[in-house]
């Protein structure tokens, strides 16, 4: 299954990795199963890990006093899942991160991955690719939280990443969306009928 | 003036540029002055400058068909303003971006600043700890987005960035914020009245 996170890297940073820093890689990371339901992150905690998710389905979401949750993030196979601010500032998370789905992860410190940086060329270049590909999806995902209706902004989801709204419930979807749960299943209803 | 983007980049990069290098810095920008409402980016266009802003105020924003303006972004001394996606990706841009007060900015074109990467390390690192930052602070406008009230998010943008505030007129930050000007109309009386 390491084989995975291999070509991730060399896709990313379109280069090959020498079998000695393949290596270099795989000691940095650890690997990690979650049951559905199972904690990665829990509020208040520092994020220790950062996970790349081999299988399953992951999200990460704040909860208000009355006990809502926000959800930020959807992660899938295939994708990094942590909260950033806290693996790299140190400071206590305001998020949770759980398993959705039963989901296999590996999973690396701040120090480890910040060795990685220092000595593999190609990690570098593919937090570069990434951050730039983070950069214009999260600059859409705003201008569509200021510029689009609810039903626009459903109607994106359906068409950018469809596979989130086969792998997660109703309700968090449209709190991802910043919508209420009543007015996304009123624009399901509605689209069904067209 | 050219010294502010000189210690600019070895703040971000923790480490001091040599003289030469420098001098490949300068080699690739262009200065420009624009006049308050001139633009640097009409919408349909593809970004083909990246401006680090010296003095002055911008703003990126959209325009929908009823004319209605979507602030993106606010920008002042000593930050960067473009459309990222349109000026790595050459893709035409849905946005405009244009001076709020008269502004004076450090320009470079896509190629430029991929010889500037490929050839200064502070550069890179400079990128590096800005995008980490951007990452940061758009998960929690992003979180704020779909978990906040309305007054919540203004007020959090008043202990974060009050001199946006000051230099923008209030239905600019409404938009940036995601609320009506009404709203925020609303919500300045009663600040002031408490």
């Amino acid at each position: 299954m390491s084989e995975v996170l291999r070509s991730y890297i060399e896709t990313y940073a379109s280069t090959t990795l020498t079998d000695a820093e393949f290596e270099l890689v795989m000691n940095a990371f650890t690997f990690k199963r979650l049951r559905r339901k199972q904690y990665l992150l829990q509020e208040g905690d520092v994020c220790k890990y950062y996970g790349f998710i081999l299988k399953g389905a992951m999200r990460q979401y704040s909860v208000d006093l009355k006990g809502t949750e926000y959800v930020i993030h959807l992660g899938l196979e295939e994708s990094w899942i942590g909260d950033r601010e806290s693996f790299f500032m140190l400071t206590p998370s305001q998020y949770n991160i759980d398993a959705w789905e039963d989901t296999d992860l590996l999973l690396i410190t701040n120090e480890d991955f910040q060795r990685l940086l220092d000595t593999i060329p190609a990690v570098v270049t593919m937090m570069r690719v990434i951050d730039q590909r983070y950069y214009i999806s999260t600059q859409r995902r705003l201008h569509s939280s200021i510029a689009y209706t609810a039903r626009e902004r459903y109607e994106e989801l359906v068409n950018t990443q469809p596979e989130l709204i086969q792998r997660f419930p109703q309700q968090m979807i449209a709190s991802y969306l910043g919508i209420s749960p009543e007015t996304l299943s009123r624009i399901r209803r509605q689209s069904i009928e067209k």
